[in-house]
């Protein structure tokens, strides 16, 4: 009988929660807003809860493997504690890991989410065909999941694929992780709008001021659409985006000489605006990649990649 | 019966052989001058005379079981064939493995020199309790090599570990890799005396210039020495290095969180003199190695790390 297992991407936003076959089929997937429930206790419960219904629900689709999580922030990974988490205040310190297992009394694997997230794309997206890979996310803050060899790359304290805090920038500005210059302050969607705004201050672009005058939010979406239409002011703010990337994966392939790097993550969606000025930095800044069949691509699952990683952990600790 | 290992270290002055036991004994080691040999096949014949003859020599010390053989430069692991070897000219896209092979008949592995050298150190060196670890040779130029749970982690070409040639200075000068402010150029013997060069043009250091005016070469060693006597401009030198190795080591660490980085090659020597400026720079840039149990440490081995590592390497693949 084929097994199936569930995938849980707890957010700041948004807890979510899939039934997923072990040949990657979807059969259900939840999600609830985390900021409805008052404690973190309320979201163990919730999602103790949900994970239990969808398990029962499916049990006749074949034998339950048990419950993969994926949550932001940096883990422990022997304690299955949260050691920081920016985006889950009050999570700090807090044994994630056991308080699920005592909700739920079956296999629970807790993992951060973007190294799920590298795994669901390495099973089932754009890395399906290679057994090795990094994945960059380019959202808020920038994230990163090394999977080497099929297996997440976790390193000895559980804090591997730290990508987004790479130094990337000479004298780049402060970032939040203590340091300066990092990937994350470059190429982030946080940093899309620092420049955004540094543009208005300047007054260097009035198509920029002209639609965040609309009434609409400053966003790196609205810095993407002012691009999109031909501002070239905003236009550049992706093209610095796309040569910092380009020294990130620099040091990447140079490094680790993985077959493939997936970029995903909301900035993803600016592919054309950026990649031409990564492509182009990549190439000045590694013979590796000049050797020419290293790949660099977008990511294929979107927001669903850490769900899908997160079920395949929990199928691959039960095999 | 205990068995042995052939270890070679292909260098671009000397060629080294080495027989050495499973437990780490090295039996006897062989030099030969490479500058005496007319050509890389006279090379490839010598090397395979010595390992035959050690061969033969050692074999009551138990079951032989090959060659590992560490080579400067890029190498195609699949083929073994140098790709790019700026130390052995003329063995430029040489199946460097298959002529070994076809004159000892016996299995022959063979590496990167940095690869070999990183093993080394992990099987009897200064990471002999680790699982993992990278080790960053700071010579002529900046070699590097991975070792992941116990095994050299090659990427898919064979070429990772170049860690040489990651960015770490955003306005630095041009490298020869093509990409420009690489840790090679700023933290190799090269690096050194380039930056002592400048000082003896911009007339910054008196002590210098009088050590040099005395007929000795500008050298890595007569910069250290001069620092080392309280010459200010030739310590800025050294505290300029261990900056942009804490950035390198940032790097690394946030990437791969590994419990060990290991320096070795022969500015190491000069670790006093650039080590606090690398641990500050380390600090400030990393939030994994402030969690307090990454350790940086120099490489215990010395030239000989890239022996134990071949031979090593031998013994891994006939086991």
């Amino acid at each position: 009988m084929k097994r199936f297992a569930i995938g849980v991407d707890l957010g700041g936003t948004n807890l979510r929660i899939a039934a997923i076959s072990e040949s990657g089929e979807l059969f259900e997937k939840v999600s609830i807003a985390v900021r409805t429930l008052a404690h973190r206790d309320q979201v163990i419960d919730e999602l103790c809860r949900a994970v239990r219904s969808l398990a029962v629900k499916y049990a006749a689709q074949g034998g339950f493997a048990g419950a993969g999580v994926g949550v932001p922030g940096i883990l422990y990974v022997k304690t299955g504690t949260l050691r920081k988490s920016p985006n889950l205040p009050g999570w700090e310190n807090f044994a994630v890991r056991d308080a699920i297992t005592a909700g739920l009394r079956t296999n629970v694997i807790v993992d951060n989410d973007a190294n799920a997230a590298a795994l669901g794309e390495n099973w089932l997206g754009a890395g399906r065909d290679v057994a090795s890979l990094c994945l960059l996310t380019l959202g808020t803050g920038v994230g990163g999941g090394l999977v080497l060899d099929g297996k997440i790359w976790r390193g000895f304290l559980g804090m591997a694929g730290e990508v987004g805090h790479i130094p990337v920038a000479g004298n780049g500005v402060q970032c939040g992780c203590g340091s300066a210059g990092c990937l994350e302050t470059e190429a982030s969607a946080s940093a899309i709008v620092r420049k955004a705004k540094e543009l208005l201050l300047s007054g260097s672009s009035r198509a920029l001021a002209a639609a965040a005058k609309d009434g609409s939010a400053l966003t790196a979406e609205l810095v993407y659409q002012t691009a999109k239409s031909g501002d070239t002011a905003c236009q550049e703010i992706f093209r610095s985006c796309g040569r910092h990337l380009g020294i990130g994966l620099a040091i990447l392939v140079n490094t680790l000489n993985l077959p493939l790097y997936v970029i995903g993550g909301g900035v993803a969606e600016s592919w054309p605006l950026f990649s031409p000025a990564l492509f182009e930095e990549l190439t000045r800044r590694s013979y590796i990649f000049q050797e020419g069949s290293t790949r660099v691509e977008r990511a294929q699952l979107g927001a669903d990649a850490g769900l899908y990683g997160a079920a395949y952990l929990a199928l691959q600790a039960a095999a």
